[in-house]
């Protein structure tokens, strides 16, 4: 007997970052081998074209779990009935642009997302915001879908947390899995901030005192800058490791993180850790049966509470650049 | 305890199709969630740098069965120890080019890679070579590695395959994994015979005759001249879908085609349906303990063998271009 389809919504599916997860959602690296999905894909109408030759190619693949996909250029018809969404559509940053202009132009669009989403998605979806920037942009559609409850928003901190247990694997020589209890605070941009004092490989807390150069001058730049990086190297944004992230974060929240251990995700503050509620920020989570919980109790020094500050007075500054957006 | 890694080599690895096959292998999509791999990386000097920028992104998933990547420019590097190696890399076709001139700028591509395969390679390797024209290209490998097995090769008719399978859900309105016993006969090319005639629908042979206006005129040409619509609408050749046929391949051939059903691979033959033995040619397989057997006792119409022939003479054309790289 067949699972029933869940049903999942992608926007800017026309685009590099859709073109790598939807092919491995519909192989069932989201949610299982035994998992139909129904793929609903939304694009601007000027992408249509291109959307189709990708629909086309999800038909060839001949996914024995992909049980249907809708194409749409309206967002209310895609989250229609939506389990889970991921908001990969945004304006990419031209050359030139202020970062305060991207904000405003992403803000648009989000905002009617947000709107489509409350007037026709599930109480129970599940929103994860990958478009930059996306804390902002998260926060965005929250305030403007306000019939549902604000933990079904998200936006993306896992592939800076990825990224940084990657840079650890590598530093302490052992292997991705022997990390745990890495997070990554704030927003998902320069101010993020990577933190290891909690840290434990194969289970055990570092027992050498932190070599705090290393930290300070190569591990925390090398994660912050790491997007750029991959963009000189690549000529191109990350789109697979963004879409490998976006899985990650996904079929955690819906699965459940392993057992002793967190993850980051970015989620709506309830006033943890001194962080302004409301505010989407990226915090260490637990999920279990569906649900995500904040890991409470984490001593912070000094360092780590004027990192964390920095990092909310940035993301402060970008919700008053878009407070005409943000109903009540 | 964990297996020992698996080593799967990759040619043209900066390209749109090994992006798209990477990071699958890589999240366990070909072997396995308790398969570790160590990827060998091929690329041509220029595409270098390209090359880092994903492997960046390859570290940066932090996938936990990622042992290792190794990048080189050289190929018999490349294939040393090497398990499985997809031959991904080939010389796009320009505009106004010649097919015999693309065959022959990749006949020495292939050909010096095949002498690298026949170097170093361990003598269980299986090869599966995508870079088109595929079936001629991996003859030319074949012939060019005289120290290996001859069943060490294949070419992939995996897409057109599932295409076909895709198709017939569609007319038959039924879901992918109902449709078994399709076969595509043949090249990898405008000739390919995607073959119906024992095509079973839930278990059941077809009751109703075939409708042959709509399997000459629709379903076949559909499925012959996929790629190009493909490539009409996205812009770019088939990339996710080709990647994705390779895995298909690959992992039937390592863990066994599904009871009661076969899949279709362009392999040496031996003779069988008549086909000139040594040409590389689609036939419907069966997989067991990783070894490939063609199916015997197809009982085929004038029909087929007429169209069998066709594609034949086609491989019998392109061998001859290339027969100065054919060593006995």
């Amino acid at each position: 007997m067949m699972k029933k389809p869940v049903n999942i919504a992608i926007t800017g599916a026309a685009g590099q970052i859709s073109y790598a997860l939807l092919f491995r959602v519909a192989a069932g690296d989201l949610l299982g081998a035994d998992q139909p999905v129904i793929l609903h894909l939304l694009e601007v109408p000027e992408a249509m074209h291109a959307l189709k030759g990708v629909v086309m190619e999800l038909e060839d693949a001949a996914f024995p779990l992909l049980a249907d996909i809708e194409v749409t250029d309206d967002a209310e018809t895609a989250f229609r009935d939506a389990d889970i969404v991921f908001l990969v559509g945004a304006k990419p940053r031209s050359a030139g642009m202020e970062r305060r202009d991207l904000l405003q132009d992403n803000a648009h669009i989000f905002s009617r997302q947000g709107q489509a989403l409350n007037a026709v998605a599930r109480h129970d979806v599940r929103v994860l915001v990958i478009g930059n920037p996306a804390n902002t942009n998260a926060l965005i559609v929250q305030r403007n879908a306000p019939s549902l409850p604000p933990e079904s928003f998200s936006a993306m901190s896992r592939l800076d947390h990825n990224r940084a247990v990657s840079q650890l694997a590598a530093h302490f020589d052992c292997g991705v899995a022997d990390i745990s209890h890495m997070t990554v605070w704030g927003n998902h941009s320069s101010t993020q901030f990577p933190d290891i004092h909690q840290l434990r490989i194969a289970g055990q807390p570092l027992v050498q005192p932190l070599d705090t150069v290393w930290y300070l001058r190569t591990f925390i730049p090398a994660v912050q800058q790491r997007g750029g990086e991959v963009l000189a190297a690549r000529g191109k944004s990350s789109a697979a490791s963004a879409a490998h992230a976006a899985l990650c974060h996904m079929r955690d929240w819906v699965l459940g993180t392993p057992e002793h251990d967190w993850v980051s995700m970015s989620v709506i503050s309830d006033g943890s850790y001194g962080v302004t509620p409301g505010l989407v920020f990226s915090f260490p989570v637990r999920c279990r049966q569906g649900r995500f919980e904040i890991v409470r109790g984490i001593e912070l020094n000094d360092f780590s509470l004027d990192r964390i500050r920095l990092s909310e007075q940035e993301l402060l500054a970008e919700r008053d650049m878009v407070a005409h957006l943000l109903p009540h």
